[in-house]
């Protein structure tokens, strides 16, 4: 099937998954990032790309702190923010989910970043606009079920990028609840593609999902051999609702067997960078010493998330709908 | 009385109804309307009319989709949006409604957007603020009670003006729940207003207010007979409330009534246009075949709708008050 | 220890209590303000002095009110605004106070507008920020559990210093429930900074605080007593929690023995004026004639409120941080 995020001429109209994306879409959104991180650091943090743009946040599903990002991206390029917290909105009344896209696309919107918790929502709404041309409207996947986020893969890139300038002589960890983590699949793609030799996945047996060795990736449930000689560690976040379930004791003992601390960390190679999307919870997957020390970079993160959203919005709004 | 949303030369200070508003305004509104279509239609979007001016959208009733268009419409005059969702705020503290508008009115507001579910709300607050002198603040009605939604009522107008030119040879059919619909009442003010000389009004007994046929409409409880030969049908949407109430048996029965479906749209001119004002409940008052064929220009209305708000504020907005 | 709402320059570059605040610097806001309150006069009330700055509103308890004035404050500055309801974010997800504000921080913020439960909130927050070298975030205070609520207090003084002109011979009082009133609290040290030779307090005992007379107040338990030849009259809302509690036999008993009515008020210097934060509590502390008679200020107040802080946010912002 035609990827939908494409354009004809092979051209990012929507950000829907990194899954498939050419690294040399990748590289240039990488690229324009990079000169949007200077713009936060001016007197005035505005560029005028998308002025009387029409922004629509469509959060499905809350959350504050992607959706603050989004915002923030958004208003650095001089676009008009709508915030809609749609399950307290027409949905109630009855509406259909198209119903809903169709009638903000006629308010003439240039962009919908859609948070949802059913995956694959952002791709059925782009579908839907390519399909009936409404291609004015592009739409940018803010975390979809389990299924993706790929700005956060994206902002992940660019900061491994940023540390270790070369993504083809790398070992890199991802740590922890991989089966209920859209960020994981992101990150995995992003790397497989940006040509990183070694991925690992480290965690217990009952939060990895199957097949992960066949998308290439080592898997180890002793964090101890997992770590050893890794130039990245990407934490992932333990959902509160985890802590104390079928699949795990308690957070004391994931911490026990899981947790990041000073001494798993020198582990791994010296110079290794600790990443996290947030929000952490400290002393359940991460130590505090680790969070705060030296080679933590998640406050970089933060920061390059800001510019990596500016870089996608700027480049699908840039680029025409799927017949033009 | 005093109509108040008119000051002393006659000119629209606040729009409150449509009910008494010369046509010398409406078609004025929707002349200037006219001119905000194309701007939605440009690289930007936005115009300076109302560059530095506070819009405050004070819904004290949650209306996700009304304060949207009124965020869009307002943004792209330049001005500026403060929402206060108000049932969660002051009046809950047991400040009076007229306090709290005074309050706002201190901080130099210049317009407030109104939705309230108690008829006469925006009414009181014009009055107000015209007998306390406080001119500089203009009043827009988005929705009171069973009472006016007068910019959902010009929208129409604008749609039925684009789409059939000339008012003074239309048969137009109001169908559903006109007992609870502000958008009716407006609608038939305005279609009057306009010259309209054949406004009929189609409904099961319980769902028909008394009184129509002094407004000078016809009425009909069978569809059938109330479709034929029509122009313009205004399908209402059916609150889920009425469902299955003591009004209505159920949703299925009042589809097979007054559902409009191909067949029954068959009946009214070839080229007659059908309108909803949204959100639309498929398969009880719209069959989707009608809602999504090429006699339907629901979507159409939304995007005047916009251009309508942008009219009406930037008309009002432009007005001296009372005394001026 | 070290102000830090203070660089070492000795300039304001948070806002978080009067109490310390040299009067120069309060004298500089009010003239500061002075200029802003032209500015909500014009056809375009926007200044340019914080174009492409990022003010978040982080709101950990809710407050229309304030936010609003912050909201309109800033955007008469021209920034960027974010609004953060916290209560329903990350908080509940299990992050801590310090990680929310370093991940904001890192999206380049210029400004938090900080509204907490807690007293002391803000001022831990702008000293994590100091101690981290965070020095482009500026803290303002926008209320803190009982502590602090420094822009209520400086409106006032601006209030007071419009009507009265000069404060070294005034008499000012403060009436009702001190003991919960965080703007009592910024007033007596405003009042006091700013050399009012004599502050009342007037109020039944169970809602006074102890150590008033050590800050060099007048204590009043009969208000008839209090009033006599003030020259200014600032007025507390009675929280509705405290009316039927064990302070407090009732609002009605409240109301005979400290509602401000006409015949009270007449105790007063024939020039005195009536002050109140609101929302006003009409029958219970105040009498309507005496709130919406020739004497009350009060929708003053809040039109100088906004001036007071576009004052004290432009004025932060433009001072560097402590090490610079």
């Amino acid at each position: 099937m035609h990827n939908p995020q494409l354009n004809k001429h092979g051209e990012l109209q929507h950000l829907l998954t990194i899954d498939g994306l050419p690294k040399s879409i990748v590289n240039h959104i990488l690229d324009t990032a990079s000169s949007f991180v200077s713009v936060s650091d001016r007197e005035v943090k505005k560029v005028p790309l998308m002025r009387g743009k029409s922004v629509f946040n469509l959060f499905f599903e809350n959350s504050t702190r992607t959706r603050t990002t989004f915002e923030i991206a958004s208003k650095r390029l001089s676009a008009d923010v709508i915030n809609l917290n749609i399950a307290a909105s027409s949905t109630s009344k009855g509406e259909s989910l198209l119903d809903t896209i169709d009638n903000l696309a006629a308010m003439h919107a240039d962009m919908f970043v859609v948070r949802h918790a059913t995956s694959g929502a952002p791709f059925l709404i782009a579908k839907h606009l390519n399909d009936t041309k409404q291609h004015h409207v592009h739409v940018v996947n803010a975390g979809d079920g389990r299924h993706a986020h790929p700005t956060q893969g994206l902002l992940d890139m660019y900061t491994i990028r940023h540390y270790k300038k070369d993504f083809t002589n790398l070992t890199v960890a991802i740590v922890g609840d991989v089966l209920h983590s859209r960020v994981a699949r992101s990150d995995i793609h992003a790397l497989t593609t940006l040509g990183v030799p070694e991925v690992r996945v480290i965690g217990p047996r009952t939060l990895l999902p199957g097949g992960l060795e066949q998308m290439g990736v080592r898997v180890f449930t002793d964090m101890n051999e997992g770590l050893k000689g890794v130039d990245v560690i990407i934490m992932l976040r333990l959902q509160n609702e985890r802590m104390s379930g079928a699949l795990l004791p308690s957070a004391q003992e994931y911490f026990k067997s899981y947790g990041l601390t000073p001494e798993r960390l020198a582990l791994a190679h010296p110079e290794a960078i600790v990443m996290h999307p947030g929000p952490m919870n400290r002393g359940v997957e991460i130590d505090s010493a680790v969070a705060d020390g030296p080679q933590a970079v998640i406050l970089s993160q933060v920061t390059f998330g800001i510019a990596v959203r500016m870089a996608v919005m700027s480049i699908v709004a840039g680029n025409s709908g799927s017949d033009a």
